[in-house]
Formats: structure tokens, sequence, C-alpha cells
């Protein structure tokens, strides 16, 4: 089983590395995006044996213990079995 | 519409940042996760009046020439209509 997690900058928080981005997207002649907003993702490969209650409570409390900074970012998560 | 990237080193690429967080993890008594990988996670507001055509080759090229290192990454996307 394995678990996907993104970890978002909240929308209320700007966003300086997906501006850097978008403006050299302009630059160089990209002009089909509007905006970028960067993130981080993991794949986290979870135990045998595992129940998926199991499996989710642990992600669930990794995300928000060692993976997200609550001030600023917020997370969404999928379990692949 | 909206397109969700995610960049990941290849697989035989070694992921000393998710072998940090695997290493914090089971210090810290996270026993559920076998393994971690880190990438990153663009989400591309696209301008409006493209087509998903359009908006596919447009996602494409951004990833391919501007978000991934070809040499050590690769990436998936979805779009979000």
């Amino acid at each position: 089983m394995k678990a996907h997690v993104y970890v978002t900058l909240k929308t209320s928080v700007l966003d300086p590395q997906g501006q850097t981005i978008q403006n050299a997207l302009r630059k160089i002649g990209f002009t089909g995006v509007d905006g970028v907003r960067q993130g981080k993702y993991f794949v986290l490969s979870l135990a045998k044996g595992l129940t998926l209650e199991a499996a989710k409570a642990e992600v669930e409390r990794v995300a928000r213990e060692v993976l997200t900074n609550p001030v600023i970012e917020e997370y969404t998560y999928r379990i692949e079995e």
C-alpha cells in the first residue's frame, strides 16, 4: 500500500516560487498558463499488514506532524492499495 | 481549467531527502512507513479558451522544458476541467 501526499501553501499565502516560474514561462513564450502554485509531493510506502484505517491514521499523523507546516501549509492525500 | 503536475526523481536515482525523512519518522516512532520519496507538485491555472488538446500540449511542454530535469526526474500530470 502507498500513500500520495500533496502539501501546498495555503491559498492566503503568497507563493514567490510559483510567481517566479510563471514569469519565466511568460518570458519564454508560454501563453497558456495564467498561474503557477508550487508544493511538495511525497510517496510513502506503507508497512505490510496495516489495515486501511490504520494506514489512514498513520498518514494523517505523518502529514500533520512532519510533512506540513500547519501555519502556512495544508495537505491532501490519497491511498493507493 | 487546471493542470496538476507531479515531478519525481527517477526510481534509479537515490533520494537523500526522502531517506532523511524516513529516518526521522522512525526515530520519532512512526513504524507504519517503510519508505519515503519526495518530489515537486505544481498546480497550473490554464488560460481561458484553451481546448483540452491544446491544454495537454502546453502542459506537457511546460513540464518537459521547465519543471523537470530530464536527466534525473520524470513527471506525470492530470487535467482538472
